[in-house]
């Protein structure tokens, strides 16, 4: 059956197997002291323009948001973020266990708003005395692309930059999805202005072409004070730290990030263009891999007789909301596949 | 130069990696729920004699210390570890930074002994009142290996399960190096064995020929309530959970997990005759896989130079207990170049 | 000034102030181990009819609710509040700092709603996968009275008893008011049924006449394992428990909770009727010590200058919500002055 | 039955009680913000020539100990202790609830010494790979008295702070009896010593003549960011503030907390000279309120009939220590009848 249930369903890109291939017998220290690690690191760092950046390399992305968050946050410091962020509703709670409180903000498709932020800002301290009893606002908690699938423009990081600055608040951008926002046509947003505007961000290998692995940035080498050990703590520390750097290095020589990701965004385009044909709306204007049709609750089951999808949400009492996701891994001919189906199936509309 | 610092200088076992790159491009859900993760689980589940066991797959094995003991222990219960438990001095804190304490007992050669348990609890509850302003005795931490290398016999492993019940503690064994227990000759402790004697442990992949990733066992299918969540919650979920199950999966085909442990405890074997012969003193009388020859301060300087080993600790002011180790991937060529080497270094005692 | 700020601004009833003074110099065991805090816990029983329930006695209502709460949820489970809980919002993030996250649900008047409760806890469990990677709903959060100064009746109550029974979560109700709550005429709720409808709830002290304290009833001897540590480990146990004990056996001896309740009720009564003869609009209908005005911004500026009260909340651009609250303590002279400043400065609308 | 089983069996010292009584219908703002909390504070700071001092009240030891510790430290980062300190032992896993390792060196009498601090910090920072995951020393633990006892020299607290200075560790000292220790005859540490060598700092008012309260003073004006609402987040915040600045007024007023400290140490004076000439040993040579007499088995049983004291540890298979203690109420005549049951018991040795 078709699967495009996730961008997680298939291995590593070819390319980065081969890599962990050639360098299996190669004896190195442990702990993401190996070269490996250091010529990633290197790599990042030249890919952001941030050459003082700190680069470590953990396993998976809700990982980095408690050991990131659960870093930079003070005690009775709270995150803000969406109400629809990964850390407010499908980390299991991770963020509350490191003993931080998520704040969560109304989203616009899945995005925070800078007059949104600062609102809620002036109104927590325009009760000065009422606002030593509720949890302090420490960082905001961005997704780039949201789980939406929506992208920030510059301007809008920017102007939630200004507001964090004018708070006091840390910015954190999670980039689990980082390749395929930065190879969407029409982005103003540079791997570079990313490494500018936050203070920490990742960029997401596990669903970017990795088996696993994430790369967290401090682009100004502000990384917290103990935060090797502050990884080990949180269970986060790979003994073969080698399995994360020869992954990374891999997808940062000749582009191939970039690359695989254009892959993925392009299949998207094109089942966007024949759900646009079929006249199916879309939840939500996402110009990245993952696309939200509504369909007929009928029409959903029809398709999934054929098709691995994901159900996002109700629509109505009768629609749904369910994703299709693209990867690096998606072929022409797959995507075909699934365009047949879907004109097959939602054609008589 | 030659390397004998650790058990995780290297990748993968051959058969794991070729099974990775066979796999590659078969679609499968995430989360632990592909078909990789079942057949895996299964393996283990008829390796251990226990048909009804609840098994997960996690990265790396202070995750899984701190994941299980956060799990089983109850609000306000700590966990007894030997003094020199890789809990108590090794996590960077990650059984604390769950809120549990660590209560460290004396060690004989790495190993709780059941009188010394028996012996503190006695003492905890004989001052009735006292002891309910003390953390409370939860559960019991052995390592099997330990971090010496040294391995409990069944009667021993028998005797901590007689005071566990005694005392209402739950028994989780760490097996980073399990493999290599097994692999020992003269061992009478089996797999079946621990999964009798234990609440859970665990079955060390990264030590023992995998990329990455440990096996949990609860097992009589006695997993905390919430467990998946719990996993998820701590970071330790991976999305490829199809990684792990792909790597346990082959080290559990056709007994490849107990024959590449037997080739590291034969090549430690030939190092500790030759070091015998050096008349060379070991530390600790370790069976398995990793030596602690005692070198005077000058040969463990000489030796640095042609070898990569691992400081251990002072053993008095003029010498050095290092650690040299075997592993998986260790060939009988490197070995001879090793024992050449300390023929030289050492011969001249 | 008139001080109508809270139910905290004086100290204690003389009658419990007068306990400690007679009982001062009777040595007494330490630890919540004297004769008072045994006579206190069982007049307790007896006021609720649950002879069999553990009463502990610690010293505030935040202190109370992180205590309660991170002993009865399991690791992954969270709390389901109205968002207007005084966990959710006031706390500082206290329940977040033990690890657990609030699930803020809508509110009615401050009350949560047993279909509401039960809707949320269909849909969650309806995604039966999705549900593994969310916070697990563990408990009920309520107040009685809410922060609103309103009550449940009998019927809500059962309601939600049902609600969770249905979904196995333990009701735990915050009385830090809860004198005030039992002398509301017209109130069907006694500590009887909140004895039986619960799995724990507090009686509060510190805002019911004494200097601190509030009782911890687990109805039916349920308290979780090593409570007594817990308190211990939370820093809540006080080393002169009698403090505590005393003021409770004061407090329930000769019905003297009830009473002094009943003055701060009549009180509001009072108050209550001036407004309404005003014609002042209540923002919501509460019928205990706590009252809350909307008045337009001007009159309130004008109330500032003679009475303290609390600002509560904006409810448009011109008008705002106060509260004002009486206690045990507010004479018929003090609720005489008020009423004259009230109808003085909200005479002329 | 005569009691010495510690110095919290009485309530507060009659000078304390009587100014709850008399300002106990002063309405006052809640949560530390009245007038008393205001003019304690400044009596604190007075007496310890500290005027810039950030100065708080709590509720008790355990709470401000962990209170303290959780926000001082930084994540990763553990105490230094003596395995005899109150956080180590007593108090339930305070401060690993908070997440945080105690880290237990041996002790001399209940004391940290300077150059066993500096063995361990050199030790763990020569292995500079190592050392990154292990738990970071952050702070120093000290009690003044001990939990034996014994005091501080100020030789010895200047070379605990100079090696803290060396190390960058924080300095918290824990003064649950700090009054006995100010009023030792013979002590070369005042108020404003403790204040210029420490971090922060805790006065002790349960064990010195308060029904409840510690002041916690940051003598450089140097309290962590938002201390007061993590004073909330751990519960800690008594709505009702103004019961323990009341008591600190009183305690701070006159020299009162100095003159009744002063009763203790003499009548425990008194029960040393009695002890010395009847040839008991003592366990700890310790000059405050506490004694630690050697009895055998069948003399502590005899005594055990006749005063109510503390069994403290074995000494041996037929002796046991005891602790004898002292406080404010101890009157002339309590101490002639312990004196002369201690000569009728113990005289026939």
């Amino acid at each position: 059956m078709l699967s495009f249930a996730s961008d997680y369903i298939e291995g590593a890109h070819p390319a980065v197997l081969e890599e962990l291939m050639k360098t299996n017998l190669d004896p190195q220290p442990g702990y993401g002291e190996d070269e490996y690690c250091r010529s990633a690191a290197e790599k990042i760092r030249r890919a952001c323009g941030a050459p003082r950046a700190d680069v470590f390399f953990v396993s998976g992305g809700t990982q980095t948001n408690r050991l990131v968050l659960s870093a930079i946050l003070s005690t009775c410091e709270g995150v803000l973020s969406p109400v629809t962020g990964h850390v407010n509703g499908h980390e299991g709670g991770a963020i509350e266990s490191t003993g931080h409180k998520v704040l969560a903000l109304p989203h616009r498709d899945g995005k925070l708003d800078a007059e949104t932020v600062r609102a809620y800002l002036a109104d927590f301290y325009a009760d000065k005395d009422g606002c030593r009893h509720m949890v302090q606002p420490g960082a905001l908690y961005l997704t780039h692309p949201t789980e939406y699938g929506t992208l920030y423009t510059k301007d809008e990081l920017t102007a939630l930059r200004q507001v964090a600055d004018d708070y006091s608040l840390l910015v954190f951008l999670d980039g689990a999805r980082l390749g395929y926002a930065l190879a969407t046509p029409g982005t103003d947003v540079t791997l570079g202005d990313i490494a500018q505007l936050t203070d920490c961000f990742y960029i997401g290998g596990t669903k970017v072409g990795a088996l696993l692995g994430e790369a967290v940035v401090f682009p100004r080498g502000n990384a917290p004070k103990h935060f090797f050990t502050h990884i080990k703590q949180q269970g986060a520390l790979l003994a073969k730290g080698r399995v994360l750097g020869i992954q990374f290095d891999a997808l940062f020589t000749d582009g191939l990030y970039q690359k695989i990701a254009e892959n993925a965004v392009r299949q998207a385009d094109r089942v966007r263009a024949a759900l646009d044909e079929l006249g199916i709306p879309l939840a939500v204007p996402s110009p990245t891999n993952q696309l939200f049709p509504i369909l007929s609750n009928d029409e959903a089951a029809a398709l999934s007789r054929e098709v691995v999808y994901t159900f996002w949400e109700k629509a109505d009492e009768g629609h749904s909301v369910i994703r299709l996701c693209t990867s690096w891994a998606t072929s022409d001919e797959k995507t075909d596949a699934l365009i047949e189906v879907l004109r097959r199936i939602l054609g008589g509309r």
